[in-house]
């Protein structure tokens, strides 16, 4: 079949097309070989060219941003990923469904099995238990079998996926003591999506760095969850975000006391590489090199390093991924692919331009 | 007399405190040996301790923001400075003078002789033409006798500040020929001030360059006003401003054909060491050095290096600045020093930390 | 044919591979659908896997730097990028030549048709003229039928390569005075190469702005060459070279007397769109919309925008590249392409990820 | 006495002088009211002109570096600020202390009791176990009456300073169990002083995040020589350090399980506050207000904010300062103030410039 005529290709859409998920879904869905992107959806810019609000895709993208209409986009669409602000996915998910579309939800409103869960940290009155005990979250990495055969995916934050895919296999294996868990982790500032925000400008925030929601941020439940599903105990974390003058790239930095104090990084590094075997995405580093973030900026990658520390008997996990795409963007694609019985790399960007 | 109790200092104002020039005002006045601050006017945060915009401020000001009330300014204080978004200061700045105050206004409004002139790059409906004629422009190097007897002074803005003092030398002396006169100038993203807007985004702003405003921007006619005073004739100029991934800092690249194509670099240096002869504040670099940005950072300072080219006739002058400090704040109270008849470099940093 | 037995695909060895423009090369040939990686040399790492000079590749290269043996890389190589400083490419490429392979050189050595030019800016004892005046400058907006038929290509300065797209439609129409162009252009700090000096460090080089080379640029009779060829006529240029704080990118400004200053802005962009037609790499941006560096980061693209200025009858002409993509290796690969008769855009990143 | 003749100024010297923290002390002791900086010295750059070196001291310093020359410096200086690498100030405090100079040592050399600890961390072949256990560590919060009488201040590394003064009220007051001390912190690159390092080239350091000398990083056995002089019991800290793409600043996000875990947030507020009631320099933040490190840049402070969590019966403390300053060069002088009889706070840096 020519390039020119997509026949046979899935034809997708993105609700929540302008903020920074949904152009990064835009650059990676109109380069995907399987896909022929129909439909673009926001409401604040329905009507605009896309390309008036990103200039650069001048010779790329000829799409109009439209009004969101549901029935409209089940009958252009057998997928729709969701990129919206946290509360509106919930609203939009279930007619999807109902009207036959697969559902990739970038926001945290069906990551939760529990919804009580949720509505403590978020807020809101969701009626959709049984929508929301369908969805998968799709961290493929723990949960590709699952991923494969769902309508609906709750897609991870981008704080979680670095952290539990540093965590996984301390936990899964019985390797560390869960309720010393810190996670330490640092953010460019992208993941603040594209609002404008007095804290956000480049005049207040670069030269700089801090924490923020200590002891309170809306990840702290998200990455618990899955730690208590994968320690089969329920877990309970200290997470802290920082804010780091950058534009992409989350690095968490992950404190544990090992069971067994006897164990050295080496050991660890083996346990890691055959956790991670048949996942690609993963690259875990030689002993004795640590993770940079910029390696992962624009590729579906995670780099994890470590080190253990035999004078305090911890184990110190450092997880880099770029949070827009293994953190966001690209990790929907990856779930995307599964749900369609697609090879689960296509259109992946895999390596990075460094500097 | 005491440090705690400043009686015999001039009691001093701000309009505007919350901004990036209110905030630099603040830390330079309350440092200042011969002022005391006691009022801060705004009226957005109008009731907000001051603190609370700022906390790094937390142990050095003590002060509430106020609504303005200009009667009760004039009361309360012997000299305002109006650090206020373009339009706002000419309807204050008549009824502060009346009532005796000395006024330095940080706007565009009182810069021009001309009104005509402001009407047509800014707009508005002004009728304050005795007023707007009384006003010095706040350029020590340039008017330093005027503003000793001025009651009010309309500062310079960032960009016409670095590219006077650049092209001063060449129009005074005859050297250069007006008519070619290109002004490429950079600037930190602080220069759009603490208003949160998308394209100032770290996230946006960041690893990036670009022009705006090309063959429009307002400092176009405040520049060429000066330089037709220095020249003695008619000047258009061509400036464009860009903007670069950092706080603060500009730097203005200029190009001028000299009249005298003999003239060499070490002849302009030292035409120019004597020009700025009695300006300690204008750092003439030696030969073969350029100026880098960062060494104003923080200072009343600028550096200016120059280069000729035999092969094509033109010099070409760099000049950097502080756009907060010598292209704002640290400027007017340069001024206000002038003003008061105190030493002019009262109070002005001097010296930036480097790196 | 499978990926893994890359029969039929063109063997290609890179000499200089540890430098900055030595990985963009890697990344994009191990990711070129027709070429097949053979060789990296480079003496200074001989002997050392490629993925302990840049871990992020630990997935994704698989071969170790050797030392160069100019017979050995024309046996395994059908052709060969140089990507090594000044003065190295020609005791090499004559022999390269010979063998019968291709030869792709990205330093300055094959730019010039007159190698006293070349000897009078960069010094060196040259005796291979004949090469010299084989080789054809691979710029293939200009180029490109030359650049099909060659055997040795000397690839572009990443300056002239931003000026010359902005300033070829001006001269080659005749539409601008050639004695009045003026380039100021900015650069990110990788144009400095993978070497640790100290005026490159983060900590001196970020929050900081200047010029250097100020008349004396080793770009600059780069760049009269081709202006030169373009007007017909000998030009000189005034050229200016800025350091911003980011990594990668160049913008120039340039500045130019019309000839006929009744031109606008609209004329202009109709002449460059239609001038760039057949070039997909240069996107000429709607009326009002000027580039950013960071629209081409990772990309072969060239944005240009442009304005005129009525009062002074020039135009302002803005032009955006990665100076490592289409500024140095992304632009040696379509190069390449050209050369082996494969489809030009083949292996080239035509999107960045934004922000 | 009038300024231009500074009699009864303290004579000070500086050797190392070309370094970042030689240039700190540059301007601070060129501005400071009681000091007559008389003396730079430097073996590698000796004979230069300091301002050859740093072009924006030219109307500020008039001083050439030296060949080091103890008897020549003890003979012209009262106090001299050795700021070189570790390893040398030992070979030199010696002679100057018996010569009658107070010194003050900006390297490792004299922060340790015990030079066994050095040795294992530092290396070297120590004999003057005399002289250090004369010398004073000099965190003025925590040893300033010792540091009044002393004669030879080692004074503390930059992540040590942070780190300590967000430890000391925990430990001191029993609040936290000693054996759960994390420290997860993060640096500019500054830190690494001016020495032209690949890893620190703007090119490689921005736009990225990573950890470096996990589990072995030379400044934990200082830490934790102090914690366990607070604490009065042995304490082993995990202490990890991570590279931030800034120029200045430190903030140590420091973790630790509280003994009561009935705390909250506000009692240890209070207790903060009353610690350090009789220290100006340090701040304690507002409940809910953290700390950003572009607080403190240029400054001497040290701004702390804090956080309990009632989930996991932990405290986090953040701590940021300048890491040259109050973490290197400002701190010394804060030493020197007090060691010389004067006023605390004399020649300090109090705000910073906003933003």
């Amino acid at each position: 079949m020519s390039e020119s005529s997509p026949v046979g290709k899935i034809k997708v859409g993105i609700v929540g097309a302008s903020g920074y998920g949904g152009v990064q879904l835009v650059r990676l869905l109109t380069q995907h070989p399987e896909v022929e992107l129909v439909y673009l959806g926001g409401d604040s810019s329905a009507g605009q060219p896309y390309t008036d609000i990103y200039p650069h895709l001048a010779d790329s993208v000829n799409l109009t941003v439209e009004a969101v209409d549901l029935g409209e986009i089940a009958q252009r669409c057998q997928a729709v990923f969701l990129s919206l602000p946290n509360g509106l996915a919930y609203t939009m998910a279930p007619t999807l469904l109902e009207r036959g579309c697969r559902v990739l939800d970038l926001s945290a409103d069906y990551r939760f099995e529990n919804l009580n869960t949720y509505q403590s940290w978020y807020g809101g009155d969701r009626t959709d238990q049984t929508t929301a005990v369908e969805a998968v979250y799709g961290l493929p990495e723990l949960f590709r079998d699952r991923i494969r055969n769902a309508r609906l995916v709750g897609c991870p934050g981008c704080y979680p996926t670095a952290s539990l895919l540093g965590i996984a296999p301390l936990l899964k294996q019985g390797l560390a003591q869960p309720e010393t868990l810190i996670i330490d982790a640092k953010s460019g500032t992208s993941g603040g999506g594209r609002v404008a925000k007095t804290g956000m400008l480049l005049a207040e925030a670069s030269n700089s760095l801090g924490a923020y929601g200590v002891a309170r941020h809306r990840h702290t439940p998200e990455i618990e969850q899955i730690c208590t599903h994968l320690a089969s105990q329920e877990v309970t974390v200290q997470f802290t975000p920082h804010l780091i003058p950058m534009v992409r790239g989350i690095l968490a930095t992950i404190y544990a006391t090992l069971r067994d104090p006897g164990l050295v990084r080496d050991d660890l590094l083996t346990i890691y590489s055959a956790f991670y075997r048949s996942s690609p995405w993963v690259t875990v580093l030689p002993s004795g090199t640590y993770p940079q973030t910029k390696w992962a900026w624009g590729t579906n990658r995670c780099y994890i390093g470590l080190e253990t520390d035999a004078r305090t008997g911890r184990v110190v996990v450092m997880s880099a991924i770029d949070n827009l795409m293994k953190g966001q963007a690209s990790q929907a694609v990856q779930c995307f692919n599964l749900m369609m019985g697609l090879e689960e790399g296509l259109g992946l960007p895999t390596t990075t331009f460094y500097p």
